[in-house]
């Protein structure tokens, strides 16, 4: 009966960014089909959702019959999944390029062989390889997981040698299933990231560096374009694109960078949609949500340039009121609708202005109002230099 | 289980208003279930549908009891519908607003009643009031049915008193039904529309004007904000903002204007999201879509000022090449996910630019790629102006 078919886009994940995904689909004429074990996952509200776990085949199967190409919410889908939707059905970024990313060890292998260095690493079987690692090293250390670690879990912050105990009782147990990787702690001057996209037919680009601070290993706030990154633009642009060369990878993906002593060093690899790139969505001519769509369909991809400069808080745990975000200028609110639970990541608003002065002033506006004035402390002191 | 309940919009109508709709809503946590008769409507891509039609009540009593918030895709609903469910659910705009707005007589009282001239008309009943009322306005003028006309359907040109006879072929026989009105031809000099919203404790906002060009009666073309407006923009403010006031109206409404000899002239006003307003998607700081779903809900509305300037092409009957709007910079793509019919709005694509020689460089590069010259040539000589 219909004459024309909509490309469809499988999603395996069902949380904000398939959420956001599908969003930016939806004008492209793209269908978004998602796959999530949770009946009530919030993409579920914007797209059709196939309630199915990572090993169930025969939903899996189904699936695959009904998209075009398959992309990912959630990194740490198990390379298995991946692998046997890859016989099946285009899936992008390919199941060699998330593998690298979802191995913290085999990701900073790759960084240095692009050039970009990295903190000091060293894989981590047995309590015995912690301490000798720990004597190489030295303290402060962090000891991570080299698997299915985000949002600052599965890690553990070595202050001096005294803790090795504490961290291999904390962590110890996943040393097998996981693997372990301990590494220096470095004490940056700032944290950036780079967006970078890459086309089906090897077409590049990035957004410009976004600065970013942590709280408890969550990020809490982001600010692009990055003040005073100099030629460290062009370094990330071109480090991202050797990594996204030598992986083959389609789709949007983060570079997570440290900056000391004014040089990059890697801390990780995200093969997908960021946080960190939620500015884009205002901030930039074309949004990662959309320019992943764009790249994984095998459509042109869009303007990567931003539209002024832009700031990023994330909700984590619960929403604030909306109304100080809602009646400021340019200031633009998203609730996942998720049910609210301590450190879940709930919802975003994003802060634009055509200049750093009235940036400054909407930012420091609504953290003010909202009693969060410590969220936006050191963006506002970064954005005064 | 849920700690936390959306706000759920429910939207009769399920074309690309509603689509747009929904898709504005979801980031401020805002669910929409759309009610349409055709199951494969657009809007159900992404938001819940329920087929159902205008008079299904047992539907519409479910439906009701789901939703805190009734609004409009369609304006044509039934005033039944729409006063059978005020009495169950918040509606917005309220039943009298609408039955205002889908009647051209009535539409047309109120204007001149809010001091908008309009061009003279005259409500027909029957074959020998049509004599009269041309008689008395004279030719050129079009007979129109009173209600149920959009997009130019329901509309008879009469370019002599000769044609008299086949006007009344063509619409004589939907007199009794809908009532028909005939109206002076305006040998306008311009089309403008001032699209504006109010909000639920009377907060009110517009849009720069829009300038519009029709191709058989339907929208082809919008640029905003419209170039030398002058005091128009001031005055079409107020004229939306003592209609609005008159109608107690909640929501997003256009008015249609022509401008001759200098002057506005009412057209007509849709009460509701308007084509000649999709371009506030990335031309304006808050969409049309946003703060419709914001006005009906009772949130704060948003800043509505442009940001640069934008130029709309609608695409009918079927969507062009996509690829000429993808390559180029800041030019957005919309397809509405519709199957293609003739005289169907399938999709639209939004041109902006920081000024008018961009602007001029941009769509007509898109026009030529397209072969569609002729679609942008009167824009580009209102904006090289
Ligand atoms: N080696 C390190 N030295 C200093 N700080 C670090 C180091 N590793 C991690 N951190 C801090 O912890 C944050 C989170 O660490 P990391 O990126 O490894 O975590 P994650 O769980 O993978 O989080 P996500 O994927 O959400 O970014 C970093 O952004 C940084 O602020
Ligand atoms: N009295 C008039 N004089 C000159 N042109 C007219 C007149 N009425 C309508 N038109 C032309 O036809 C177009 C469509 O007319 P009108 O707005 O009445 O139609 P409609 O079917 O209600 O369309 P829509 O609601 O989609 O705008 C107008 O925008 C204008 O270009």
């Amino acid at each position: 009966m219909n004459d024309r078919r909509q490309p469809v886009l499988g999603i395996l994940g069902g949380g904000q960014l398939a959420r956001m995904l599908a969003l930016a689909a939806a004008p492209l004429g793209v269908r978004a089909l998602v796959v999530d074990s949770a009946a009530d996952a919030c993409a579920g509200q914007v797209a059709e959702l196939v309630k199915a776990d990572w090993t169930d085949y025969a939903a899996l199967e189904a699936f695959a019959g009904q998209v075009d190409v398959v992309t990912f919410d959630f990194e740490n889908v198990p390379a298995d999944t991946a692998h046997w939707l890859a016989k099946r059905v285009a899936v992008f970024p390919a199941p060699r390029a998330l593998a690298v990313a979802q191995d913290r060890l085999a990701e900073k292998t790759l960084f240095r062989e692009c050039g970009l260095q990295t903190p000091d690493f060293k894989a981590i079987d047995t309590r015995a390889e912690l301490d000798e690692a720990l004597a190489l090293i030295g303290a402060p250390a962090i000891l991570k997981t080299r698997r299915l670690g985000y949002d600052g879990k599965g890690q553990f912050r070595i202050r001096s040698l005294a803790d090795a105990d504490a961290a291999w009782a904390a962590l110890g147990a996943q040393a097998s299933a996981h693997g372990l990787i301990l590494e220096a702690f470095v004490p940056f001057e700032r944290e950036l990231s780079v967006i970078a996209v890459r086309g089906r037919h090897g077409e590049f680009r990035t957004w410009p560096l976004t600065q970013n601070w942590h709280t408890d290993g969550v990020l809490s706030l982001s600010l692009a374009p990055a003040p005073d990154v100099g030629a460290l633009q062009d370094r990330a642009t071109e480090l991202a694109r050797t990594l996204a060369e030598k992986l083959d990878y389609v789709g949007v993906f983060a570079l997570e960078l440290f900056v000391k002593n004014g040089e990059l060093l890697g801390n990780e690899m995200a093969p997908r949609v960021h946080n960190s790139g939620h500015w884009t969505i205002e901030g930039a001519v074309t949004s990662q949500f959309e320019n992943h769509v764009r790249a994984v369909i095998g459509l042109p991809l869009g303007d990567t340039s931003a539209r002024g400069l832009s700031a990023m808080f994330n909700w984590i745990g619960e929403l604030p009121d909306a109304d100080p975000v809602l009646e400021a200028v340019d200031a633009h609110w998203h609730d996942y609708g998720k049910q609210p639970r301590p450190g879940r990541k709930v919802g975003h608003a994003t802060v634009c202005a055509p200049n750093a002065s009235v940036l400054m002033e909407r930012l420091g506006g609504i953290a003010h109002a909202l009693g969060r004035d410590q969220q936006v402390d050191a963006a506002l002191r970064a954005v005064a230099k």
